[in-house]
């Protein structure tokens, strides 16, 4: 067996010392005579399984009292639909920073359940507007934006000020690559497939003030209140994917936490950056002060040697470094 | 290791030879280097996965080419919302025919999208009212009934013939277990749990007339012409667990595929409803023309031995036997 180098935007690279524990339980999880896809997730087993990886979470996080973890199914896009079903409560207009491809996504799917303002959007997708020149609404429900943009490898290094307006985030692509301080948002979510387990787990913390406000065509699987009501077992939760992200987490702590983890991913994104900068052939467009630590899209000087990059990449084993289709180039998500 | 006997509902036992091969294949997936869990869902490794998958369902189910396969998130309960969303068109009604728990659920999560009219409903959960005796709307959007109902283990052993009113079925307990007339129906969903697949695959099979009456707002990730579209990639899928369903599906086929599936889970259930009516200590409640082959609920003629029974049988390595919280007793699935 040979394990390539991943460089997959997500599903992404997991560690070996989980994808092991995986393997090893397979046939029977801890003597429980059961693979942990078979057991009921009722059963004392999957009940344990949950919550220790609730309470791992919570502690790397650091997540305050006051917020609820959830367990979700739909992947972030769908959370672009639920958020405004559940948090914009009385209030018609939402806010939203677009700073790349996913923020245009979320800002048009909002526009189906209220006005969505687009409060800030750079010229291109290089850059981050400064805060003082959003054009905010004192009166929206929430303002949303992206911290980290995959496509583009945009990332914010510091967190907005809204003051009493909900901050809501998707950390799809950096949730768990470095410390949050949860208690300056409303709700954070995160499709799990980035950095944290198998796709098909969302996660949503959500501060537990908003969760009165579902409008009453809220699909029943993705009310937040009632999710939370019924800890994230409304309706049958993806236990597979819960399982593992809790390996991860456990792997996590045992790595020192997200500040080692910040360290680390700070160090590697630098080494790379400094060798594109360093050189006349490859190139990065985003501002150096709002470069991605996780996904690091560049350019070589003739666009014709792509197709030998990628391929004499892929033979000394390094892996899905192909741009996205809608930017081109390269990009390393490391 | 040993593997307990599983009488799980769902999530419930998978093959053995299934497990053995997800774990041969965890860390390094037919000389990749990746675990399914790490793969891009875009890389040529998970495509040829995802389409193996689906080509092997439509061979087993004999789907016509006139209809979508798609697999998605979010669990039946999520349908319960999307198909009142994706089918109605410009109908205002929708008829339910309500034999258990699932039914009652399905009905009141469609009310919030139309009125969902309740065209049949039998006094106890222990029958299938006569079709001839249905209330139907012959102006309905659809009619949708649960082919089998987990907890209260009834099941249709006919397919309710509706005319040109599009027939909606949740076959969540039952798919693959033995062959469907999938020409008959409009629109069939199923959580994978039950005998697919991990929680958090949701497999829909959709005739594509039926494809251009979504609602405006449908939630992206729920559209089911743009999942349709997107062959269920629209956004990231439940890349694992649909490995996983493909595994299963090819198991299904060494095993003879869904007839031989049929007789074996007939003469399964056959056997342990002649014990439970040849004894006068057991009692299951359901009229025997509408007995599922798949949940088997029953009763001690003493419920005060229901703790007895099921620590004795946990001993003799039968596991999860207990009945479904909301109605007791014990339920055998098979």
């Amino acid at each position: 067996m040979s394990r390539v180098f991943n460089f997959s935007a997500g599903p992404a690279a997991l560690p070996e010392e989980v994808l092991i524990q995986v393997r090893d339980e397979m046939l029977d999880w801890q003597g429980s005579g059961m693979s942990v896809m078979e057991m009921s997730h009722r059963g004392k087993e999957f009940m344990s399984i949950a919550a220790q990886a609730e309470a791992d979470l919570r502690e790397l996080l650091a997540i305050p009292d006051n917020y609820k973890v959830l367990f979700l199914q739909g992947g972030a896009s769908a959370q672009f639909a639920m958020i405004p079903l559940n948090i914009l409560g009385q209030r018609k207009t939402a806010d939203y920073v677009v700073t790349g491809s996913w923020g245009k996504k979320a800002i048009k799917e909002a526009g189906k359940y209220c006005e969505a303002r687009q409060a800030a959007r750079p010229e291109s997708f290089t850059d981050i507007p400064d805060p003082d020149t959003w054009q905010r609404d004192s009166q929206a429900g929430y303002l949303h934006y992206t911290p980290n943009e995959t496509i583009e490898g945009v990332e914010f290094h510091f967190v907005p000020d809204t003051g009493e307006v909900p901050l809501v985030a998707d950390f799809s692509s950096t949730f768990m690559s470095r410390p949050i301080e949860v208690s300056r948002f409303g709700l954070i979510y995160a499709g799990a497939q980035k950095n944290v387990g198998p796709a098909g787990l969302t996660l949503v913390i959500v501060r537990d003030d908003l969760l009165d406000r579902a409008r009453a065509d809220t699909p029943m699987a993705f009310n937040l209140a009632e999710q939370a009501a019924a800890d994230s077992m409304l309706n049958t939760p993806p236990c597979f994917s819960w399982y593992v992200a809790g390996l991860v987490f456990q792997w996590l702590k045992r790595k020192g936490g997200l500040a080692a983890m910040a360290e680390c991913n700070e160090h590697k994104a630098g080494l790379l950056y400094n060798a594109i900068d360093a050189s006349a052939f490859y190139a990065n467009p985003v501002n150096p002060e709002c470069r991605s630590w996780m996904n690091v899209p560049f350019t070589l000087a003739d666009a014709e040697l792509d197709a030998v990059f990628l391929k004499e990449a892929a033979t000394a084993g390094l892996s899905t470094l192909k741009g996205h289709r809608s930017v081109g180039g390269m990009r390393a998500s490391i």
